[in-house]
């Protein structure tokens, strides 16, 4: 089956071109790709090349565990853009892509180079980066990062097979999120920022047992097997790729209330790495410095167990970090205004714009604590830095976004 | 021995006048006032009435044990409204009195009615009310607020004996500091503002030791001994008083070294009543909610056990207060200035004017930790309270100071 497809200028980027040159889609030296070819294809015809417009691309990527709440992150980041993200239109109906005018979200998992049946034959996770193609997963962002869409192939949840490849144009801003962003050192090298979704293994354990025992009907038993059963793999090739995020969102029990393992409130902290250029870390207050902050009180009253925030610089991994914590949850939208109009440099356009974008998407998971808080302020910064990139590229520097 | 003298009207105010009423001097009901005659005197001459223009003397009451630092404070005070505090000139040189342009500061040790051979021969301390005249104090403390200069007894600290009063003029601010001045209720309620100095018993005992063991030779079991011989009266009769007060600064040792009793490094609380009419409390980047911040970071660096504040809404003996808390110490004049411009409502009227007053006196007691930048605060707010209050009689309200 030959899996790629020529396609007409007209479903193209206008700056994009078409070519058929006789180099094999295996020849990067020229900044230009490349569609994919699936190895086990019988019939191998010509490559075609389509360069688009390069350089403008910037690269995010967004490492977290399967069910870690990526999806609603990515739909918060692209909402910050302005557009709706949709899948292809017209393409694979399990097509894991989101395109909106600016973004394109692409899911890791397409590079499995093992599908289901592959790994349960050769005994191996999918966490596992044996189970993952990470040659092509460089060669393709690298290409949409020069500006050459690319055929990427499409690894299918439901059916566990690997799909004939969808074409992905280069955007302007290019997510890549799934089990292993920043595991390939090329990979990470091609990144312009960095995250991390760090949910504890508490607070994991309580998601699951709500989705899988009270939605699903599993077992107690079976949640806590199939936990353990990914832990070995997620140890050696998942968690480790935090220490190279220029931001990691942690999830947390509360501590607000004692002995609490419900996972109903949450104490999220926001690990935003120094010196990354075109990023300006958060801050409460005074930058800098170490805080404390319980907003309830004279001004704003809060339910039980209230809201509190946490600001300072730590160390993380080596790395100068600041952190910004909130622990607990929103009950209004006054309290969400109170709060925004306290933090520093979270890059909105407008006053109150986080609080919009958070009542915009008030049905998303996470969007009264500080999971959707956190992910829509890391969405601002990645449109503030982007807005920076592309000003420094153009040669007219742009103000970093200083509210 | 007469103890009522003639004073020209070069030696007062010229708002003042003289006369010689036929009605003695227990007369008040004419707001006028009156010289003290001590009840022991055997010549009794025609009372000589000094009226001065009433009602523009703002009373201040300062409350604390002896030996706490009122006299330190009361220099601060005199210091904020610009002339220094000198005893009265060509008086009695064992005067406790403090006159400057603007301020009088008078010790209510002043009236004790028994000198310290009547203690000694009834049991009583100085601490007991049964060893002080309230009536007097009253009676006087009314005449100073109604514009009536009054003949203050002086109480001799060297000699313990009461000696002849001395002339006291109504000042614009009339502060009353001693064991007693919220005791009695009617002398409370001339109060304008009060303040209480609570020093814990840890650092009243280490303070102590350094002062009485180091630098008078007293050996440690007799530093313990008064210190217990006092603490019945005190708790009965001086620690009460604190319920009344304005604002508390209490006096704590630091949690910031784990067990320390040096009571060399302080944490220091300044409890603001709310509610207090022309005192709008002091408060750190929130108005009315919980913060700690540790100032020393990556903006400022402080050498061990570093700085640290809080800030939030209390509770003290029923009523809504605000208190903010400094443990640590100042190193350097960038980490005062730091602090300084960190905190809102503290009525300076230029920027740094706090910093500028404890460099003025660095060589004071407490100038590098919470007792000397609370007891400026202090007297900023007093400043600033006069200030309202006299506008608001003049019929032109004054904005209250706002940095």
């Amino acid at each position: 089956m030959a899996v790629s497809t020529v396609h007409t200028v007209q479903s193209l980027s206008s700056t994009c071109s078409i070519s058929n040159p006789t180099k094999s889609h295996l020849g990067f030296n020229q900044k230009q790709l490349v569609f994919f070819k699936k190895t086990t294809t019988t019939t191998r015809r010509a490559t075609t090349v389509i360069t688009c417009s390069a350089g403008d691309t910037v690269v995010i990527g967004l490492a977290a565990d399967s069910g870690c709440g990526k999806s609603t992150f990515m739909r918060r980041l692209t909402s910050v853009f302005g557009g709706a993200a949709e899948p292809p239109k017209g393409g694979n109906p399990d097509s894991n892509t989101l395109i909106s005018d600016t973004t394109t979200v692409i899911c890791l998992d397409d590079y499995h180079s093992l599908d289901r049946t592959g790994r349960k034959e050769k005994g191996v996770t999918a966490l596992d980066p044996r189970a993952n193609n990470f040659d092509l997963m460089y060669e393709q962002v690298k290409a949409i990062k020069s500006g050459v869409a690319v055929e990427k192939p499409i690894y299918n949840h439901v059916t566990g097979l690997i799909d004939p490849p969808e074409l992905i144009k280069p955007p302007k801003i290019f997510v890549i999120e799934g089990l292993h962003p920043m595991y390939d050192a090329r990979v990470r090298e091609l990144l312009d920022f960095s995250i991390y979704l760090d949910i504890s293994n508490e607070v994991k354990f309580a998601w699951k047992i709500q989705r899988d025992m009270a939605e699903r009907g599993h077992s107690l038993e079976s949640i806590k097997a199939s936990i353990e059963a990914r832990k070995p793999d997620f140890d050696a090739y998942i968690d480790p790729q935090k220490q190279y995020a220029d931001a990691v969102i942690e999830v947390l029990p509360t501590e607000l209330i004692p002995d609490d393992n419900e996972g109903k409130v949450l104490r999220v902290r926001l690990i935003m790495k120094e010196g990354v250029k075109y990023f300006n870390p958060v801050y409460l207050f005074d930058e800098g410095s170490t805080i404390s902050w319980i907003p309830c009180g004279r001004k704003l009253t809060c339910s039980y167990p209230g809201i509190k925030f946490s600001y300072g610089p730590e160390t993380y991994f080596g790395h100068e970090v600041s952190v910004l914590e909130m622990d607990g949850q929103f009950d209004r939208l006054d309290e969400l205004i109170y709060i925004e109009s306290h933090l520093s440099s979270i890059s909105t356009k407008f006053y109150g714009e986080v609080t919009q974008q958070m009542l915009k998407h008030a049905d998303f998971p996470g969007s009264n604590n500080g999971t959707g808080l956190f992910q829509t302020i890391v969405g601002l910064k990645i449109r503030d830095l982007y807005e920076q990139i592309v000003a420094s590229k153009s040669g007219a520097p742009l103000e970093a976004t200083k509210t």
